[in-house]
C-alpha cells in the first residue's frame, strides 16, 4: 500500500532534508522513526529537498508498506520534537511525492531594522526598511513562466529544463515581518531564496525591474551572486490537485 | 551616569534572567558583555526576573557608568545572538528599574489542535481548542484589585504582599496561536503562567468563574497545582509612566 504523509519541521538543526554524512538529515530521522515501528527499513520519497536550516509546514513525501496501523501516531512518538507528521492517508499506487506535485508554496519572513533575537533562526533581516511599492513593481518581472537559470544554483548537468511558471508571488508586511509568499509549478534550487533577496534589494531601490529583467533574460548561472538566508524559508504547502489560485 | 537600557532575548537557551550556578542566565551574558567593552565589573539591575526559557521583548534594566560611548553597539557586538539590547539612553538618578516600574504587560503564546515543531520553544500547548466566549467570562475573575497568593510560586517569606492589580487581559485568536496578553502593575513568580492556565482550563470547560473565584478567595498557595509551559511566555513592555489603557 502506497501512503502519502504530510510533515511540518524546524529545519534549524538539520543540514537539509536530504541524507547526507556530516550533518543530521530530516528523511534519516523520519526513516529511523519508521524503522523503529515496523522493524524493517522503510524508504520515503519527498516532494523535493529542502537546504539546511530552512523549514517546513507542508512537505510531502510518499512509503510503501503493507502494514495498515496509525503511522501518523505511531511514527511522531519516535521522532524528535522539532519533525511532526501532521497526517498520513493511503494514497493510489500511483501517487508520487515529487512526480505528482502540481504546485508548490513557499513562504520567505524577513524582519527589518531591528534585529529580533526570537526570529534568528526563523527570519531574514534587513536593517533597512524595503519601499513595497517597489517589490510589487519589481515582482512583476518574475511572474509567468521563464528560463529561471540566472536564479538558481542547479547545475545544466542536474536538470537541463531550468524553465518554471511562477503562478502568483504576494508580498505583505505583518507585524513582526515581511513575508514573501511564491506560488509556482516547481522551484529550482535555491530560487526562491535567489529571488527574495532580488526582490529585497528592488524594495531598498538597488535594483530595479530593469535590471531584474535583463538578469532573467541572461539565462547565466554567475549574472546573480545575491542569496538570502536559509533561515526565513518555509516550505508552506505541496498541491496535487489544478491549481486553483 | 544612569543608563536605562531596553533587552529583547531568547530565553530558549538560558536557566533564566538571573545569575544562577548551573545554567547560563541572560544577567550574566549581558554584564560579561559589558566587562568586555568597559574593562571593568558593572552591575545591571532588572525591572523583575524572569524564569527559565521565558522570553522577553522589552525587559528593562538600569545600569551605572561614567562612560559615554554608544552602549547598544558596543554591548551588542559582543553579545550572543539570542540576546539583542533595543535601547540605551540616560536616566535621571533616580530611575531603578524595579522599583520605577508602573506596570507589565505579558503575552503568553498557546497553539491550539495541532502540534507545531516550529513554536515548540515559543508557545504552550492544547490538544482541544479553547471557547474563547468562556474564556473571556472566566478573565473577569481575575480583572481588578486581588491578592494573589493561590496563583503564584513565591513564598510569604519572600514577598508579603502579594496583592497585585490586573488592569486589563486580551485573549485574541491569531494564525498560529491564541495569544493572552495581560496588563498589571507586577506579576508575581508564575503568576501569568498559572492564570493562563487557569483560563486554558475554563476555555476547555474543565473549571469555570466560580471555581476560579473560590481558588482566588482561598488565598492558599496549596489550592492551584495548573501551571503553563515556560516556552510559551513573553515579557513584552515595562512601563514607567501613568498606565494609559
Amino acid at each position: 500500500m502506497r501512503y502519502k504523509a504530510i510533515v511540518a519541521y524546524d529545519g534549524t538543526n538539520y543540514g537539509g532534508w536530504q541524507k547526507q554524512k556530516n550533518a543530521k538529515s530530516i528523511q534519516q530521522e523520519i526513516e529511523d522513526a519508521f524503522e523503529k515501528i515496523v522493524q524493517q527499513p522503510v524508504k520515503i520519497t519527498a516532494s523535493g529537498r529542502t537546504d539546511g536550516k530552512v523549514h517546513a509546514r507542508g512537505q510531502v513525501f510518499h512509503f510503501d508498506s503493507d502494514r495498515e496501523i496509525d503511522f501518523r501516531r505511531a511514527v511522531n512518538s519516535q521522532l524528535p520534537e522539532d519533525i511532526y507528521i501532521r497526517s498520513v492517508e493511503p494514497a493510489d499506487e500511483e501517487f508520487h511525492a515529487r512526480y505528482s506535485a502540481k504546485w508548490k508554496h513557499y513562504d520567505y519572513l524577513l524582519v527589518e531594522k531591528e534585529y529580533n533575537p526570537l526570529l534568528r533562526n526563523y527570519a531574514g533581516f534587513s536593517r533597512e526598511e524595503l519601499d513595497l511599492d517597489l517589490v510589487e513593481k519589481a515582482k512583476e518581472v518574475f511572474l509567468g513562466t521563464h528560463d529561471f537559470t540566472s536564479f538558481n544554483a542547479t547545475g545544466k548537468d542536474e536538470i537541463e529544463d531550468q524553465i518554471r511558471t511562477i503562478y502568483r508571488i504576494d508580498v505583505v508586511r505583518e507585524d513582526d515581518y515581511v513575508r514573501f509568499s511564491f506560488y509556482g509549478d516547481g522551484f529550482l534550487r535555491y530560487m526562491v531564496r535567489m529571488l527574495t533577496a532580488a526582490l529585497i534589494e528592488a524594495g531598498l531601490g538597488k535594483t530595479d525591474s530593469e535590471q531584474l529583467k535583463a538578469w532573467l533574460e541572461a539565462k547565466d548561472k554567475t549574472a546573480v551572486s545575491l542569496n538570502s538566508k536559509p533561515q526565513g524559508l518555509y516550505l508552506i504547502e505541496v498541491g496535487y490537485n489544478t491549481f486553483l489560485f
